[in-house]
């Protein structure tokens, strides 16, 4: 078996081990006999339960930053590409809930080094939230109206309702990723305002 | 001096100790030094440091859900009660900057039985949350519209938006709550569909 295919093997066992156990109670033997490998062979692959689990936060955060950028067309209307980008986060963290934790919660409580792969992540997925509102605003002529400064804050906002949205439809089996991305567009395209008075986002008709 | 009193200094030396050093960094003697007392009888008051840190968490969380809970006047229109509310919030923690740290960063990265008090005050306001938005849609007579599992979700959305908002305003000096509330009044109550088209949520003239 290639080594990059056995490396995979190791980093879906780690992922799984780390999200159930925590970071300091997981055992390199546990992940080991999880992979069908010996232990001395994932310390050769990786080196160390450091080395393993920051390649685990690299892996997950990849995935999960490529799923929202490939999903998201910068030629499509703003809503559309909420809507779609949303959908996205939300499908990934639904289908990899082990790698959601390995991220949000495990590679968070780790403290230094491991926090930092986690910040890198929110930062990069925030200035690419910032950079679609701002487009989306120049677009619709507000520009001076939506200042810079400001779609930074609004783009941390949004960034915060969907990690915590996130977590609040982990805990509900069955919950789809399109179900929570539509709760997040009524709230973020909509406002409160409007959803009170019972006007909805609707979805495009073209899924 | 009274023993309050003197276990009030402690805390506050405690709290500015574990927010700029964090937790494990942080030693007993920097934190009776810092409140001017002697390392026996900080230890004689709250008996070690998993102790006193846990003090410095209760202490923190009361006192931010109190702030936000008497600003809220449950008989105010519905984008008042959370002006006032989000207001009453960002401006409590731009007055502790230190208490948010120890809350938000210091708490959860310890684990338990820290990480269980800042959920039980992310919880505690998350359901106080959800109770507004389901008692404003009721009386706006969109009950079936806006149903009880989706005003949870929205609530999430909403305790997630500020949360990230409060470290965004946390970076940028001299802001002040009142300017980071009415950026998150413009995203939540106003919606991204509005803020685009210059339709910003306009504060009502009394403050």
């Amino acid at each position: 078996m290639p080594r990059r295919i056995r490396e995979q093997q190791m980093l879906d066992a780690a992922v799984v081990t780390f999200a159930r156990r925590g970071y300091r109670a997981a055992s390199m033997d546990e992940i080991a006999e999880l992979a069908g490998v010996s232990k001395p062979l994932v310390y050769l692959y990786l080196e160390s339960k450091e080395a393993l689990f920051s390649a685990c936060i690299r892996r997950e955060a990849t995935a999960l930053g490529e799923a929202v950028r490939a999903a998201v067309d910068p030629a499509a209307a703003p809503d559309r590409q909420l809507w779609c980008g949303l959908r996205a986060f939300f499908t990934h963290v639904a289908e990899h809930p082990d790698g959601w934790v390995v991220l949000h919660e495990q590679a968070r409580a780790q403290g230094e080094p491991f926090a930092a792969e986690w910040s890198a992540l929110r930062d990069g997925i925030t200035e690419f939230v910032t950079a679609a509102i701002a487009a989306a605003a120049r677009e619709a002529g507000c520009g001076p109206e939506l200042a810079g400064d400001e779609v930074a804050g609004v783009a941390h906002a949004l960034v915060g309702a969907a990690e915590s949205l996130a977590g609040w439809a982990g805990s509900r089996p069955g919950q789809t990723g399109r179900e929570t991305a539509a709760t997040l567009m009524d709230f973020a395209w909509s406002g409160l305002d409007n959803l009170m008075r019972g006007r909805r986002w609707q979805p495009p008709p073209n899924p």
